[in-house]
């Protein structure tokens, strides 16, 4: 079989040397491992942020693939280090949330508590558990060790609060759950809410107490350059996007807005 | 013979999860495959600056890698997705002009339509055809299978508009093609069309309706911190520079500017 | 054995095909090779940044790891292009200083001079010795040539000045060597320095002329979110930081600044 992959997704930038000390830790207990960087631009501490972008990427890897997460605002305190393991795959980091929405939807099977030391560095700092827990603990679970020898098995996990979906007369309320980079605003309002207005052609959509009359298209480009258009992104979220443009500036909207939609 | 390459090339930036997206798919289909990002940061939806980035670095690639370029404001309308051969490697992305001056440069062979499906993702989004038409294609190719077999082979290609360099009898003008992160200012004035100019020792150039007074230097340090020169860079065009300092931000200048170059 | 690994640390950026190329030139010469990134943001020509972050991180990467380091104001002037050898990997860049404070730390034994040809790119360029003299030479070094076999062996080496660290009679005086991208203020006060200090519970702190009290801490959860704190940071040098803030913007501190510490 293969050696797995191992993921790395944070918040610690690209200009210091820090995701390099955590490759360096899982390459030197695991030298065959092939590393994917899915984002270390989370916005800092942003554990919704790093929530979000884990759950849209992690789908796509193969079965086995171990996801390595820290956006960890609270390291060196209480907080547990955990491993959680899905149908699909494992999820390593601190137990605030960043985890859970991912590894809920590849279906939890068992949680650890990332206890055992001896799958740890030598010298464990307060400041960077990344480097010293997270990074060896995904190392020898790809060379083989199970996720039951990292810890003790728990069933206490913390999860992140994002809005629910509220369904109303009018139509349905949710929030902003990413900003990407073009500036297209993704909600968490999910194909199947929608599925009941996927029959008309344009919504109004209340972004920050203005109102807002957008197509529902399938791809950007069926609008002009510059216009405004609503459609299921690839990550099968409601996403409000300018074609060709950028949306967040134009209708000045940030991660946790509220979005009401209703039928034009 | 060891496994072909796959570079990649967007416009996504590394915020978010679509970059990991397209090589969770190709490590899927093609596990042991070596994916070498070229750059995610090339400004939004400017496929001249895709195709300068690509062109660039591409060269130095060994033969039979497979380059995916995706700067793409198109995705999900008629623009058509191709593969083309070349004698030195494939291009992979869309038909708007990003792979043409990479391609041409290693003389194209073959240019393929990507029309089956058998090597897309079973369920193809509208406004994502990086992860779900371009990775499997460039991960099947990897694989072994030919480029006949993504689809039919076709004659039509889109060219992109850069400007061409014209000479006059005081000397030539061209066009700015690249700013590059240090500041320095890539043109499409090559080596060759710069030959009769070489022998003289510095060069008038207008950018912005002013003209300045270059030295015709051979590497940055041959003048003083903060001077301006010109010299032919790594990519073999003239480039407007200024000694560890940043031109674009001294001269005002911007990619699409036009420069005219005359002997001093 | 297996293939040692070859790390890169630059002030390139991303956005540029340089580091393409440089990946592209190594994987050519050693196909089967790892290439890590250790960063390419290090601020431009800030020959003190890439070393600082290349010492960070290069005592984590296994034995016989190779390092290439390219923060070369004077690229295709005099300086020489060096390999150092040291107890625990390679060192390879321009003898400007970026590399000796990495080097120093892992104990060096031999210096040569990257002097021969046949391991360099056919035509080397004045502007990019990263792309056609120090990766070759890493890429053969990783091949199994041994390092004199890439030129001759010397004794000069180029030291970066940082300031030394003064202990006066009510405390230390260092500077800032990196501001991280947290904006956490990392200080050339090392734990040894500290270890005298280390019992009492609180510092002054004088930084541009103001003086700040911080709590000493083993992490930055300790004091509430926002508040400054003092503590060892996973470098081992004294780090000032605020709890899920960013300190270099609150305390307006930038990279040279000098730190006064006294006990509070």
């Amino acid at each position: 079989m293969a050696c797995p992959l191992i993921t790395l997704t944070t918040d610690f930038g690209l200009r210091d040397p820090y995701v390099a000390e955590m490759k360096a830790v899982i390459l030197g207990i695991s030298p065959e491992v092939k590393i994917v960087d899915i984002s270390h631009q989370v916005d800092k501490f942003n554990v919704r942020m790093g929530a979000y972008v884990l759950a849209s990427a992690s789908p796509y890897f193969a079965k086995g693939t171990i996801h390595v997460a820290v956006v960890d605002p609270a390291v060196g305190t209480k907080r547990r280090p955990l491993c959680i393991q899905t149908r699909h795959g494992y999820f390593i980091g601190p137990d605030n949330g960043v985890l859970v929405l991912a590894a809920k939807a590849l279906e939890i099977e068992h949680v650890y508590e990332l206890t055992n030391s001896t799958f740890m560095m030598p010298n464990v700092s307060n400041t960077f558990h990344g480097r010293d827990i997270f990074s060896p603990a995904a190392a020898h679970l790809a060379n083989g060790k199970l996720p039951s020898d990292l810890g003790r098995e728990t069933r206490k996990i913390t999860t992140p609060e994002f809005a629910k979906v509220v369904r109303r007369k009018a139509g349905l309320v949710g929030e902003v759950i990413h900003v990407d980079d073009f500036g297209n605003i993704i909600t968490n309002i999910g194909e199947k809410e929608l599925a009941p207005m996927r029959t008309i052609k344009a919504v109004k959509v209340k972004v920050k107490n203005t109102w807002f009359t957008m197509r529902f298209c399938r791809a950007y480009g069926e609008v002009e350059a510059q216009e405004p258009l609503a459609l299921i992104g690839s990550h099968n979220f409601l996403e409000l996007s300018i074609n060709q443009g950028n949306a967040s500036r134009v209708f000045k909207v940030k991660n946790g807005d509220k979005v009401v939609l209703h039928r034009s």
